[in-house]
C-alpha cells in the first residue's frame, strides 16, 4: 500500500484537509479501508497532485461543484476548511458558493452558505459584522 | 439597497412565507447579507411579482421542483408553509408531492411527503385521520 | 393487460397527450412493452385520475419537476404538448419553466425554455411577437 | 385496496424489507396512504415481482442507483438491510457503493459507504476488522 | 505509463468494453490524455479488478447508476455493450433498465431503455417481438 | 428596462460572453424576453460584477458546476468561450474539467471534456498534441 502515489497523496490530504481529512480516512477503516486509499490516491495522489491549477483554484471548484450538486454536505465542509488552509479567504469561499445561485439555484447556494457558515464560525473568521 | 424590487420583494416574501422567511433571510446576515438581497429582489420581486400564473400555482410547480430536485429538504419545508399562506390545501400540496413519483422517483416523493407531513402537524391540518 | 387500470390509464394518456403519448407507447413495443403498460397504468391511470388537483395544475407541476431535473428533454416536450392539450395557456407554460431559473439555476430554465419554444412554434402559438 | 397485486406487493415487502419497509408504510399512514399503497403494488406487486432478475441483483443495482442518486439516505439504509435480507453479502454490500464512485464520485459514494455501515453494525455485520 | 495498474486496466477495458471503450479512450487523446489514463488505471485496472462482484453482476450496477443519474447517455451505450460482452442476456439489461422507474422515475427510465434498444438493435439483439 | 443593472450586464456579457451570449439572448427574444432580462442583469449585472473573485476566477468555478451538474452542455460550451476570453489556458479548462471526475464521476467528466474539446478546436487551440 505504500506505493509513491499514496504516500504523495497522503501528504497532501494533510497539507489540504490536516484533520478533517485524517478524520474522513479513520472513518472509513471499518466499513470500507480501500475506499480510503483510493480518496489518497486517486483525488489527492493524482488530481490535487497536478500542475496547471494551484491548489487556491482546485479548492474553489471543488466548493462549486459540491454547492451546485447539492447532496454532499459533509464533503463541502470538509472543503471550507481546506480552502482555508491553502489560503483562500473567507470572502473567495463566501463568493463562489453565492455564484452557484446561478447555475444550481437559490436552495444549493443556501445549503451551501450555511455549511460554509459552520466553518467559518468554527475559525472564528465570522463575527456579527460578516466575512 | 432600499430600491423598489427590494421593497416589493420583501412585501411578497412576507405575504408568502411570513416567519419562515424572515428567518431565511435573518439567517445570512452575518456569512453573505447580499444573497438575502438577492432573494428578496429576485426570486420575489421580480419572479413571484409576475402576472401569469396566480401564487397558488406558483407554490404548487415549487414544491413539485424541489420535490424532484430531492437535495433542498429545508426550502421544501418553507415553501410547505408558503402553499399553504396563499392558498393551497394540505390535499393540493400532499397531490403535488406525490405526483412526483412518476417523474423522480419513489424515493424523492417519500422525502419531501415526510417534510409536508411535518409542517402539516405543525399547522394542525394533519392528524390521525390523514390530510 | 385490459385491466381498469389500463383502460382508464389509456384514455387519459389519449386525452393528455395524443398523437406524442402513443408515439412514446408504440417506440417501447420492441424493447419493453411492460414499461409501456407500465405507464399507462400508474402515472396515467393511478395518478392523473386522482381528485385533488386539476389536470391544468397537474401538467404545470410535471413541467416544473422536468425543467429542474434537466435531463428530461424528450418529456418535457412531451409535456408542454400535454399541458396545451389540457388547456394551459403558453403564458403559463412558459411562466412555470422561467420560475424554475430560482430553484434550479439558468441553465435548466433555459433548456426547458427552448424546448418550450419548438412545441410553440410547431403549434402555431409563437411568432415574432412572443407568447 | 385487497388487489392482487397488493397482496403480492404487501408479502414481497415483508420478505425484502421485513420490520424496515412496514416502518415505511405506517410513518404514511396519515400524510397519504395512497403513496404506501402505491409503493406496495407498483415496486413491489409489479417491479420485484418481475422475473428476469433475482432479488439478490435487483437489490444490488438499487443501492447502486441510490448511491449514485446521492439524496436518498433513508432509502438507501432501507435497501442495505433489504439486501442483506435476500441473501446479499456485506461485501457485496460495499463492492457496489464502492463502484459508484467510478460514475457519481467520491462524495456520493462516502455518503452511501457511511449509511451501509451503520446497518452493518446495527446487524453485527461489521468490526474492528472490516467487513 | 506503463505501470501494473494501467496494464490490468487495458486489458480489462478490452475485456469488457472491445472496440467501444478504445474509441473513448482514442477520443481523448487529444483533448486530455491524462483522462483516458486515468480510466484505465482507476475503473478499469481499480474497480473493476476487485474480487467481491463478477463482472455482469459489475455492469448491472453500472447500468442502474447510469440510467437513475439520467445525463450520461454515451456511457451509458458504451455499458449495455459491456454487459453483453461479459455475459448479461438482453433481458437483465432492460430489466435492471426497467427497475429504475421506482427509484429516478419513468423519465431516466425511458431514456434509457432507448438507448439500450439501439444497441439490441445494433447487435441484432432484438426484433419485432422484442427481448 | 435600460436601468444601471442591465446595462452594466449587457457590457460584461460582451466581455465575457462574446457573440455567444449575444446568441442566447437574441433566441430567447420570441419565447420569453424578460428571461433574456434576467440573465443580463442577475448573473452579469449583479454577480459577475461583484469584487471579490476575479474574471477567470469566476469562469473556472463556473465550468466546474456545470461539469458536475452534467445536464448544461450548451451553457457549457459557452463558458468554455467565456472562461478563453476573460483569459483562461486551455490547461486551466481542461484541468477544472478533469478534476470534476472526483466530485461527479468520470462520465460528467467525459461528456465537459468533448464538450471543451469542441470549443478548444473551433478556436485553434488544440491540435494532434494535445492542449
Amino acid at each position: 500500500m505504500s506505493n509513491q502515489r499514496y504516500t504523495e497523496g497522503l501528504n497532501r490530504l494533510e497539507q489540504i484537509d490536516g484533520a478533517q481529512g485524517q478524520k474522513v480516512i479513520d472513518s472509513l477503516s471499518k466499513v470500507c479501508p480501500d475506499l480510503a486509499r483510493y480518496i489518497i490516491e486517486f483525488p489527492f495522489g493524482d488530481i490535487y497532485a497536478r500542475p496547471g491549477l494551484d491548489l487556491r483554484t482546485r479548492e474553489l471548484i471543488t466548493l462549486a461543484a459540491l454547492t451546485a450538486m447539492g447532496n454532499c454536505q459533509p464533503q463541502l465542509k470538509v472543503h471550507v476548511h481546506g480552502a482555508l488552509n491553502v489560503g483562500c479567504s473567507a470572502t473567495e469561499i463566501t463568493e463562489t458558493i453565492l455564484q452557484m445561485a446561478v447555475y444550481a439555484g437559490f436552495p444549493a447556494t443556501l445549503n451551501g452558505m450555511f455549511q460554509a457558515e459552520e466553518v467559518l464560525i468554527e475559525r472564528g473568521l465570522l463575527n456579527a459584522n460578516g466575512a
